[in-house]
């Protein structure tokens, strides 16, 4: 059946983020929506503009991503259908594990309203070959209780600006506060996941705040640091954390959404 | 302290078989063996050459692949010292796990008494993108009960004739007599895993009864045809199995020794 309106779709999307450049489009062409947008252009015949949750760096994971485009009127394909379209188009480590219509006024950055992130580490002795680049390698990690303790300093909300990369579009009136529901602590039987479940995470905020539990476990940073880290007093000059995590651990697991999208 | 003699040290090796051209030492250099050799001869500063158990073919995954090498009369190193070494001087998708002494007899191909292979089947819609090259995807695998009747076949001492790829350096006495101990089935979360154990494989034999073993679930191979490509009449023209599973899925988990080894 013909649409004689555009349709708005909403992909979540899976990636191993080893080969790419990071999600956003770049002039190098070698990120997630670039391939995308190669995808998408190739089975439209016209350039369709994809907008994502939000960015992820080189290096990192996705399992559920979430992005939207618009499928131009007069398109038959019904939404089920893009997902093996598009997989013949991408290459084997971007994958569409579903697609389905959403309201018109769906955004998928804007209308999140959390993420969930976690954070693998592989304790073992050697990193087996099979995880390279899919965890952090963390032979001696320390001792687990602290690491729990550290990561029970950090749900609430906090003024996050220690917890801040500088990204180079920040302004004088950028707000740093962010709401972390969760940050929680498994066992893996190779190591162990962090699991970060947040209102919205600033740049590098994930990879900062492991950094800083992984060095408490260690005994490296003192955890009446890592506490005074957070809620640093306005108008002063903010000290910052200083320890981030690799990419190679790190996935984008769930985007959330109002049960109306 | 110095060693007046050479020391056989046998080399646990585990490796993510995408990247390289399988085990064999090939002019490319880009395979298992070629990175060893480099790494090797950059610790010892000498060429020193290493013998596997066998070859794997390109994109086939080893756990515990078995070598060894004799470290030169007049080494300091301790065998644990050679797994950092060599690790340093390794891809990140190679890693020795383990180095111990061994036997001055002993020989990685030729003390073997058995190897255990698995070959990973991923049986979801969509293959996720940090198992592409990792599993087979088989989204539809058909009826577990004949999987299983089919693998039930196999064990035993049989002519495994249908069941060997060419190499090119075959003679007419070559035997293809083997012993499968074992072609067990597990399930997994997004599939499932079948286990080969015997005491020697033929040129691709792993691939060629998986593939049999699938066709048969998939009611595309009768499973009285798999049966009667085992143990053909000699002096006959041989039948060959016509399915061969890539090597994605392929792993070679354990090579086996007698206990003085």
């Amino acid at each position: 059946m013909l649409s004689h309106f555009t349709m708005r779709l909403k992909l979540t999307i899976a990636y191993d983020g080893r080969p790419f450049s990071g999600w956003q489009a770049q002039p190098c062409g070698n990120t997630v929506q670039d391939h995308l947008h190669v995808a998408l252009r190739e089975i439209a015949k016209a350039p369709l503009p994809i907008q994502g949750s939000g960015r992820t760096d080189t290096g990192v994971h996705a399992l559920g991503q979430i992005a939207h485009f618009d499928a131009p009127a007069g398109t038959v394909m019904k939404p089920f259908n893009w997902v093996a379209a598009l997989n013949s188009h991408l290459p084997a480590t971007i994958r569409i594990m579903a697609c389905e219509e959403a309201p018109p006024d769906f955004h998928a950055r804007f209308s999140a309203i959390g993420k969930i992130y976690h954070y693998d580490i592989c304790t073992e002795p050697v990193m087996p070959p099979h995880k390279a680049g899919l965890a952090w390698h963390v032979p001696r990690l320390g001792d687990a209780a602290r690491l729990r303790a550290a990561l029970n300093l950090m749900p609430g909300r906090h003024d996050f600006h220690a917890f801040a990369a500088y990204r180079g579009n920040e302004t004088a009136e950028m707000d740093y506060h962010r709401t972390l529901h969760a940050a929680d602590l498994e066992t893996l039987t190779d190591g162990c996941r962090i699991t970060f479940f947040g209102d919205g995470f600033l740049y590098k905020m994930v990879r900062l705040l492991t950094g800083a539990a992984v060095r408490v476990a260690q005994g490296k940073l003192d955890p009446g640091t890592c506490s005074a880290l957070l809620d640093q007093a306005p108008g002063l000059p903010h000290g910052k954390s200083p320890y981030c995590a690799p990419a190679d651990g790190l996935y984008l697991q769930q985007v959330l959404y109002p049960p109306s999208c």
